[in-house]
């Protein structure tokens, strides 16, 4: 089947298992053969082929809603309603997203990224449905791993207890971006297992027979053993247990049961939680015998052997420079341990997990218990790193305020993926980062410009005994392998001063101080002297030097990879207020007041006019205006 | 007994029940005497006399370790641990703390406020414990209305996985802050009731051994159903489920029952949660017989009547005249409706719940879901109000970067408790939501100057449709009743001049008019004149107005009751050097970078400066100031 000429899943609605079979097969060909050219998330998507095409031939899209939990399994909703034609451009500047998009389709009514809000959308749409007397049907697609989230937790109790008529269809692949863990997980397990044994509910009812029931007391035992059986056939006493009619757990590529099931979950009053098993990277083999998540979401692949198509004997990626020194650390000091909240793989963890596995905890999706543990081992004398990519610790906003900064606890907080992120776009950007922790009594918050200094940073940060500490580092590869040398602890709140300079002097955060040398490179050639420092601590800041380039009267261009709003550029604009430099030109660039899409990091920067380029612009600006004032002084 | 010659809880391992009953009494008539006075959580302190005296005769703090779960259940435990001659000043300025307070005890180990932290903490602590081989108890004691918090769900989900050794103690009081919503309220409803049948456990396993066993199929089929009466005979299906060795549910105001227990649940390997069933308010009619919350937390009151103490006809609560102008809006527009996380009484919602109980969504203590449910209504086309303490909203941050603004949805906040809130001191102080919210893309933030303003810029909330808008407002009462007249709507990014004046402008937010105004007549008589101007709106500004202020040179103060780090005066630094407007005198006034404490606001504003004696003072320095750079330019 083309699958470029469909524009409507309506299609479906006709069609036999038989050929499901085949348009399945031919999605699976679609999505491998591009992917292996865009790069995306290949595993969940082979996994939820025939869940997608039987969701959209039981319901009617966009009526029916289908809210899909991180969204990056939606690529079979996109092909079947219209986009198959996009998917060369998947995840490029200006292309398709990888995510659901309201802008994109009528079909996506419900925009994720992050896990765990998928259920909250639903009991959200379904109250809207019912005060609209409408009966159209909510169906939120959720992964096992995405059900641990505190937030999904929180909309399960809410709707189980209001009863709202919806279908949520559990998504289990046992293993959601690293192998599960909790014990809603082990959970899970059970009730696979124990589907092989629904066919025993005939008998265990004779059973039930036989129980005497001997009057009083025992009637109401007899009652209770009756309840209990109850769940016992229905299995998934848990999600009963909360509210909802179970049902499964199926086979998530069988047409047959798929179908069976969702017929009989429509007709059910109330919430459903429909348990289906699939298989992530089904029908591709090297994605299918993943086993640590090497598959969940890649770039380019060569199709027949499963190699990736990435430069070999690159420099390693700044995750792995990190916890390589964390490890280092963690040789030195038997308080150092490690809290992930489902990274292990993306934060490069696994080797401190095999030195260190009494040291190192998987927390699974649940950012916000990794956030406060982190706060409990240091109030109890040990020195946690939390990892955490920088979008998702915004999750763990209260708890760093409430738990972390306020009682003032040693927690070292290695933030990946700052800045802009490339690909997953705007729901992942780290640009946020650096505004919320920024007003955060107690907390120190600091970049590296290098791997080298990358090193030398999460040595101050395990060596900081006086509170919160944070080391941002951006998403991607080091420059350069780092040095085997032992680094040497940074002062607090010590910036570096890069180049001489006394025309301006660039304040540069982090990514943007090669651009900001490459600028000031520039510009000797035109005669301007750029004074290029690293502005490595984010808070504090380096009063005295600051104080030294006000009283020289040097203007200052701050830049950074994030937002302008209440960002780095303005804690130096606090700092000019405060301390009253009020003669000083001053710019500020970073990132400005909107979300930014999908795209290549380079492509995004130029968008946002965050190059060399610009920034020797501004300084000839500066440059320019500052010679106009002194002029009307003179 | 005298309390107050209490220094250490040791004392208590000789005591027999007896003389724990006496006790108990004492405590009881020192907490309802001191509360009439001081005002504080009576209801949850009454209810946990017997239980903490109970733990403190079982465990031996500090070595074990107790988490009080939100923490204002924690004045049992101060007056055990030597504090009870401080509770004259409790909640008061440099008094004691209504809290847990590592400052103030040793016995103290983990600062609460918000909820549900407690497992989290003590998931951290007993990885701490287990990583340095020592072998202490750690003892959350979490509430019911806590546990539906999605951080404990996550760590609930993580300690059954982990199986580490903790016994959490689950109090039940049938009711949390507001009665209790949720699935899991009503297992847990479920269970109180099934505790009657434990004594058939005997009976049950002998009727187990008469269910014929007929080999293959049918003995896997025995061997759950043993498995599923091992469930029924514990009672607590869903927490053995999580993997946890559920005990219970036992009188926590039986000395007996606590003590059997108690002892029983230290013997155990890995986690035991502990379900005790208490009554709030326990021994003190007025608080016992409460069925809304009146009596959860208070000000002073006649102890015999049980009236409280507080001004009579005073001016309207601000949250009431909020509440009372959405009521307007449901009227006109079905689309409008109202979200709480658990705050039903205290954001004053109960008259809209009676009328309109269809468009009223109490969702128990659960931020995170509450605002991405807001975000799914909005998606459906509805207009959700949420209704939200500023402090709280800190947990649904990632909801409103991810869900809520990224989508750009007709969300409209109306945040409470902004500022300073006073008693509650440091966990609870409303200072940050501007910081977070301001550099949020397409987020509109404003607050009122009075309940009239407010009663407009609700119906400006309402009526605005091109994404997410937040009112903040304060704790407390307005200072006089709103008029009755129909408000008109405020045009989006527009301030108001209150004064004419030339040699300085303040902008000044919200509370901080008061004493802007008051400031400027003081001035008046120094021939100094002020203009005064109401911010608004904090994003956007109102840029024309500044740009007018900007061109005819006036030196600005900005005021603000919320922190200086990227707050409204850092918004007008950004302008300004946006738009270089370099040689304008500015200087901000707000919270400082540290967290503020309990006491009175008044005390509270005057001790970081926020007063109207300071704000003339910095006016004086503006004009002092550039009044020299005046004669240095000429």
């Amino acid at each position: 089947m083309d699958l470029g000429k469909i524009q409507h899943p309506g299609f479906l609605k006709d069609m036999q298992h038989g050929d499901l079979e085949k348009l399945a097969a031919d999605i699976r060909h679609f999505l491998i053969t591009n992917i292996a050219k865009t790069g995306g998330h290949i595993g969940p998507n082979l996994g939820v082929v025939e869940l997608t095409l039987m969701l959209h031939k039981t319901f009617s899209s966009p009526e029916d809603k289908f809210l899909w939990d991180v969204g990056h399994q939606a690529y079979v909703h996109k092909i079947l309603t219209g986009r198959a034609n996009q998917f060369g451009t998947l995840r490029q500047y200006k292309g398709l997203c990888g995510f659901p998009k309201r802008s994109e389709s009528e079909h996506d009514v419900w925009e994720t990224g992050h896990s765990s809000t998928s259920l909250s959308g639903a009991m959200g749409m379904a109250a809207a449905r019912d005060i609209k007397n409408a009966n159209y049907h909510i169906v939120p697609i959720i992964g096992d791993g995405a059900l641990t989230g505190g937030m999904a937790l929180e909309a399960l109790n809410h709707i189980g207890h209001e009863k709202r008529k919806m279908i949520v269809v559990l998504n289990d692949n046992e293993m959601s971006i690293a192998p599960n863990v909790g014990a809603m997980h082990n959970m899970l397990g059970r009730l696979r297992t124990a589907g092989k044994y629904k066919w025993a509910k005939e008998e265990l009812e004779y059973l039930l027979k036989k129980i005497p029931v001997m009057g009083g007391k025992l009637a109401s035992t007899a009652e209770r053993v009756k309840d209990s059986l109850k769940y016992l056939m229905v299995s998934g006493m848990f999600f009963e247990e909360m509210g909802f009619t179970y049902l499964g757990p199926l086979d998530g590529h069988s047409f047959e049961e798929l179908e069976d099931h969702l017929q009989y979950a429509k007709k059910i009053d109330g919430p459903v939680l429909l348990h289906v098993v699939t298989k992530k990277g089904k029908g591709y083999t090297p994605a299918e015998s993943d086993s640590i998540g090497t598959w969940h979401g890649t770039g380019p692949y060569k199709i027949d052997s499963g190699e990736f198509v990435k430069p070999v004997n690159g420099p390693p990626a700044w995750s792995k420079v990190v916890s390589d020194e964390i490890i280092k650390g963690a040789e030195k000091d038997k308080r150092v341990a490690v809290i992930t909240p489902a990274m292990p793989v993306g934060s490069k963890l696994e080797t401190f997990a095999d030195l260190y596995p009494e040291r190192f905890f998987d927390v699974g999706i649940a950012e916000q218990h990794a956030t406060t543990m982190a706060a409990g081992m240091a109030a109890d004398g040990m020195k946690p790193v939390l990892s955490i990519y920088s979008t998702f610790l915004q999750r763990a906003y209260d708890q760093l305020v409430h738990d972390v900064a306020r009682q003032n606890l040693n927690v070292f907080l290695t933030i990946d993926r700052c800045g802009l992120v490339g690909a997953d776009g705007e729901t992942h950007q780290g640009v946020f980062d650096v505004s919320f922790l920024r007003h955060l009594p107690n907390m120190v918050v600091m970049m590296p410009k290098d791997e080298n200094e990358g090193q030398a940073m999460v040595k101050t940060g395990l060596a900081y005994e006086d509170g919160p500490i944070a080391m941002r580092f951006p998403r991607g590869n080091a420059a350069a392998a780092p040095t085997e040398d032992e680094k040497d602890i940074i002062p607090i709140g010590s910036w570096e001063e890069l180049t001489e300079g006394n025309d301006v002097a660039v304040l540069a955060v982090g990514t943007m101080i090669q651009p900001a040398l490459e600028a000031a490179a520039t510009l000797r050639a035109e005669n301007i002297s750029v004074k290029v420092i690293n502005a490595r601590f984010i808070k504090p800041l380096d009063e005295a030097m600051l104080h030294k380039l006000c009283q020289q009267g040097t203007p200052l261009l701050t830049v950074e990879e994030t937002v302008l709003q209440g960002g780095f550029g303005s804690a130096v604009l606090e700092f000019m207020e405060e301390h009253e430099h009020r003669d000083i030109a001053i710019k500020r660039m970073g990132v400005p007041d909107r979300f930014i899409e999908h795209g290549s990091p380079k492509e995004l920067l130029k968008e946002i006019g965050l190059t060399s380029t610009n920034i020797a612009a501004q300084i000839r600006d500066l440059c320019k205006s500052e010679h106009q004032n002194h002029q009307q002084r003179a």
